[in-house]
């Protein structure tokens, strides 16, 4: 079980990881943000968005377990339905979190690395509207 | 990690079976269709929804790595999306298989059955769409 | 007002009519539910969905006010909430009539018929779900 | 058909003028962003969004016709699903100029009035996404 989504979990990590450097090679050029020092806005909160995540795992594991014993298809749409919103919530905290912390210091510093960040918060809402 | 989340995926788990219990109640009462007697529209296709399923588990445990790690928010969110997505992607398979079985069965039985199972998918439906 | 955006209106209504008509050719191939033939599933409640895409068109033009009338952007959003909920309830509605009636008919019929249907569902369900 | 969805039309434009009322209200208690004083961030590119809306508005007359036409029910969804999509768009679009207006000016600003913008602007997001 652990084996055979290790690659997955992993390449998820890697490709984040690269996109990671490519901000923190954005930030040496601007250079002046916490967030770009990697002071992320969500760390204050980090113990409870990982309890969210760990319970996430856990409603994601059940869905897979609910495939395997066979259940009942409205059932499983169900649960699909309530991680859905589940994650939709961790999301949006951590885009509430981002503003506050490193928009709001890209907004301080002015400039290109507001604007920057700015598109760049507007493009990850995009992406979660759609 | 595993000892962590595992009440949250057995909770899950509990609650599917108790809905699903009272489908096999129901399935009892009309008793005619393959769906009632557990055989269920993407159970053809289970090894391919098993494989999708893991490795929607391996991006969530990669989310949560993510954040374990501190990594840049807007990382996060695009893993959230890519996650999100393929939940949605596995929901709307499901959905298919179940009106091509399931749905499919009732209206060969007609009446009050036909019309349970196609509102009962419709309802599925609108928690996706929401 | 009217002029302005009756190109759009009946561009959509072309495009839809052009499919429409690819629709009607597949019917008569296939040539044996009453979808086919024009009766389609929401018909029996045609004047309660013509209330509420009234009520929906007026949403869209009190949102154009809202613009012209430079309201604050917060509210603008808020009534795009509302607007995008109402038709996403006018689809969850549609979908519900054409399974109890087109997808159903179609069933009847069996084979291909029944199959092309359910996919068309299928992909219906996939575009208001993302 | 302009004098039936007239009500509807100017039910959502008072209902929004209320809340937009309240908003100045807070406007003036804080009363030192740009955004307070009605310049709200979309009004530099308001001619594109009335275009938008205008088009917007076309789209959701010509579903109105579709049910009225008695046209093929997914054909309706097809139209209902483009809709979406070209209201998304613009709700992103005033959330990137809000950010890039209300919100930074409110940064500057600073306190409770920032504070109270960011939570405002999440939770308009969290409706979207929803």
């Amino acid at each position: 079980m652990t084996t055979a989504s290790a690659p997955a979990a992993s390449a998820a990590h890697e490709h984040a990881g690269h996109e990671s450097a490519a901000h923190e090679h954005a930030g040496h050029e601007s250079g002046d943000t916490a967030c770009d020092r990697g002071q992320h806005g969500y760390i204050s909160d980090k113990a409870r968005y990982l309890a969210r995540l760990k319970r996430i795992e856990g409603q994601a594991r059940g869905i897979h377990r609910m495939v395997d014993e066979e259940q009942y298809c409205i059932d499983i749409l169900t649960q699909i339905s309530a991680l859905t919103s589940a994650l939709q919530g961790v999301a949006v905290g951590l885009l509430e979190d981002h503003l506050r912390h490193c928009v709001t210091d890209a907004v301080g510093v002015g400039g290109e690395v507001a604007e920057q960040k700015i598109k760049e918060a507007s493009q990850a809402i995009a992406r979660l509207v759609r």
